[in-house]
């Protein structure tokens, strides 16, 4: 079962690794980080670097596409090749998903047209320039498409993609594996819930 | 503020990534993955590779030491010069850490000597031969040092982390930030909650 996780200049590398490590383990699975171009993909930190295990060029199908979200989206959203490629692999995948503003990445690409989608809290009101109906859940279903909320919401659509491609009994195999028990330490990782003066400094430093 | 992420060959990326995501946007902070060796790290599934900042040799000092976990560690809990690097770089922290069996190279380096620690559940029962006191808790402190449970904890610990160098503000604004408002799919991420089959499974692909 291949998984295709693309990855690109200046992306979220938990918004990769999170989806990653909850499918990579899973019997059967062949999960690839594919990115544009060969060689090491920088994240947003400037001082990471994730290595993809092939090109976009490599990769004419898959039963899961993956794509995470990271500023360095925001050129790619009018990248007709890239785009092209992301409606290809999705003609056949079982799951096409999103972390985060990957959302906007398939949204770009046609791809939430008339669905209930999600994203990064601080985007969500980007959701309806693609046609989407943006809802504030950690993970959202329409039909075969499937986004996440921001960054660490990618272990959740991990968990989520395992369950449809290998069943739940391997997807709770896998959330024991990577002990996704979560006890956050403060509480504070909606925006409904955190204090109004984080909420606005988080929201300017993302949105700028 | 200076915080040092060791990774190696065959680690788990998302004990590295989480808490280096947690830590990474906040101002301030200067992150760095750093290696044994230069060049990239392949990680315990084979098919990717992190591109650490820098070597061992060029860290002699940091204000937080973290140390991620996966089975590649197994070779190095009798590297003399990679505990010798552990052990004087804790000197100096504020705080030295651990992700999942990355307790395990701190119990070497004789770091867990006397104190209450946590691993990942299929390896707490390692902690005593290196004088700990295991804990079923999701991020364990005492003294400098914090270690957290299995692989996704690492986000917990990230955060902790930056509480204690950055403030609590800092932490919430992170927390935000990685929108970490976690909702398990499935509800057996620890083996008190997850099926006993499932919990076998798991330990036996874990344990060998």
């Amino acid at each position: 079962m291949l998984i295709a996780i693309l990855i690109y200049e200046k992306l979220t590398a938990l918004d990769a690794v999170g989806p990653y490590e909850a499918l990579a383990h899973i019997p059967g699975a062949e999960v690839i980080m594919v990115a544009p171009r060969e060689g090491a993909v920088i994240t947003d930190t400037g001082n990471l670097a994730l290595v993809a295990g092939g090109t976009t060029a490599d990769i004419a199908a898959a039963d899961a596409l993956i794509v995470p979200g990271g500023e360095g989206n925001r050129v790619l959203l009018d990248d007709e090749r890239l785009l092209g490629w992301i409606q290809r692999v999705h003609e056949h995948t079982r799951v096409t998903a999103s972390v985060c503003t990957g959302a906007l990445l398939l949204g770009a690409a046609g791809l939430l047209e008339g669905r209930r989608a999600t994203t990064h809290w601080a985007y969500r009101d980007e959701l309806p320039k693609y046609g989407a109906t943006p809802v504030a859940e950690r993970v959202v279903r329409d039909g075969k498409v499937v986004t996440a909320a921001g960054v660490s919401a990618g272990i959740e659509l991990g968990l989520t993609v395992a369950a449809e491609l290998f069943g739940e009994d391997a997807a709770k195999a896998a959330e024991l594996g990577i002990e996704y028990d979560p006890k956050p330490p403060f509480g504070t990782g909606s925006p409904e819930r955190a204090p109004a003066e984080i909420v606005e400094a988080v929201r300017e430093l993302e949105r700028g």
